[in-house]
């Protein structure tokens, strides 16, 4: 196995990325190629100590910057190390490739380099998310702000192949992200994708899941179109931060809150960990012809090794390759 | 002044409405109404020793039942405490309605029976909510699921007038919700109503609030459609309850835990304080002829007693003639 990780994308590329690749090669079944300026990574590598004889280098002479348009990947950017191992996927030299960079460029690129599986109507990205109970999938997080309800019965179908086989959920209970439990709830597109989902056959629809029950873990592949599902995403983070915050300063406050905090430590710790997003790696682009899995901007080291993990998994799991069967039974399904 | 109350709204009536009307008769400059049963209400305050004999009563036969379809409150459910007291209202016998009950038909009731303001789309119901900065006025919160850019815009004035005659806020910062700061972000709704905000000379519109600053205070007048605000509502409400709960947990584990808990009580509790969405009363409805507040729906008689104050200051700062005054603006900027 293959996996090529783009060493310049992300908030602490080079180094955290080199770090992450590194730990990842020791315990994962994997090759392991950085992509991006060949002088940069070794210099990053020899100033910090690290050894990186295990890992591959793919020259690429440039970096794919943030404020960059996506498309652009395609054309002026084609040298960056995002367009560079993408390409090098497509022809074939590796299984999965891992990025911290641009979710545009990244979506843009893994569906007009690595391409779109015959049949999908668009490459969903996959927020793999934690909650109180178990970590659940939100399908779609922003990759298509604009949907129709084919493509939210897609999406249904995707996250559900994710969680069965990737995440090894036996019978994934799907839902639909909407403003309340009845049939009646919501736009038009919710009204008729509640519809729609209630029919398909190959998935477990359990109806509509009210947002405020998202974070209890009452779904495992919540669909949404990505103008919500990115509403979604945000507002668990943006929440979630300011009273982290708010917790921090009310534990800096004095020598006896500080002193408080030493006997909630391990709860909080526990709570920490169960809440932490980056030990389920990153969000995968599902529905293109490989592995394509986009790491948070922020990753650090531990991200990145989590995110290659990942990708290890979807490479055995042959994610694509569930896809392409689910699809066919979709197709099979329609022409019935 | 004379404001009705809904007895049989919520939860927990008649009991907390009762006892927050009783608070409210203390401390405001108002006379109180409790619409309902009459001889339902005189025994329920007897059974809890309550002195109701500062408030008046409206006799009103049935009660809203929340599965009940909102619209007949206009047809089959005119004898119910709601009906009853809003057609008061529409009648001019008082300033305000306040209510715990069915949102739907305290709104379909507000627009039909109160009527909307000459010139308004569409009443808004707006979610007054904390951030750890200063509270924020969230329009709309699920009242109109499917929304133009002239609502959009619409809400926005209403929203701004709520937070400069009603709150105190001078100069209120007005934004419009969406997955990203750029002026191209989000669905068409939102991309055509960013331009359409941008060129009103009646608000401050300072451009898209990221939804995950929303919880930071960013921003004094949020504008959502319908839908997307009450995704934001109910993930606000959703996050915070979890983490609220985990905590809650942790501090309870042991003795050594709730040991802890006293070294940061004070801290809490002023968090507690900050966050409580009870302080800032209900959601008013926006744009009809009178104050009418919904309040929440698990309201106590410290919420009840909140939405009650709101009233008051809505009916003093003459909302409904603040927002005639706004819309002659709107009306003569159109026909320029």
């Amino acid at each position: 196995m293959q996996i090529f990780v783009d060493a310049f994308g992300g908030d602490h590329a080079p180094l955290e990325i080199i770090k992450g690749c590194i730990e990842a090669k020791k315990t994962l079944p994997t090759d392991i190629t950085l992509v991006g300026d060949t002088a940069k990574i070794k210099d990053c590598a020899e100033k910090n100590g690290l050894d990186i004889s295990g890992l591959s280098i793919l020259q690429a002479d440039a970096v794919f910057e943030m404020e960059t348009q996506p498309t652009e990947i395609l054309k002026s950017r084609k040298d960056t190390s995002m367009a560079v191992g993408l390409r090098a996927l497509a022809e074939g030299k590796g299984d999965a490739f891992v990025s911290a960079g641009s979710t545009g460029a990244l979506l843009v690129g893994a569906t007009f380099l690595v391409k779109r599986i015959h049949g999908v109507k668009r490459p969903v990205i996959g927020g793999v998310m934690p909650s109180v109970d178990k970590p659940f999938i939100l399908v779609d997080t922003g990759a298509n702000v604009e949907c129709t309800v084919p493509m939210l019965c897609q999406f249904a179908r995707l996250g559900n192949i994710y969680m069965q086989k990737i995440l090894g959920v036996e019978k994934p209970r799907v839902a639909l992200a909407n403003i309340g439990a009845e049939a009646t709830k919501g736009t038009k597109l919710q009204v008729e994708a509640y519809a729609a989902l209630s029919e398909m056959s190959d998935i477990c629809f359990t109806g509509n899941i009210e947002v405020r029950d998202i974070a209890f873990g009452k779904a495992d592949v919540i669909v949404a179109d990505g103008f919500t599902g990115n509403v979604i995403l945000k507002m668990y983070e943006g929440v979630a931060k300011m009273i982290t915050n708010e917790l921090k300063a009310m534990f800096k406050k004095n020598s006896l809150s500080m002193l408080s905090y030493l006997g909630v430590k391990s709860g909080m710790d526990a709570f920490k960990a169960k809440m932490d997003y980056k030990k389920y790696g990153g969000a995968p682009i599902i529905g293109v012809e490989k592995t394509v899995i986009k790491a948070h901007g922020s990753s650090d080291a531990y991200a990145i090794q989590n995110a290659i993990r990942q990708a290890v998994t979807c490479v055995q799991g042959d994610m694509p390759g569930q896809i392409r069967a689910a699809l066919q039974a979709e197709k099979s399904e329609a022409d019935t």
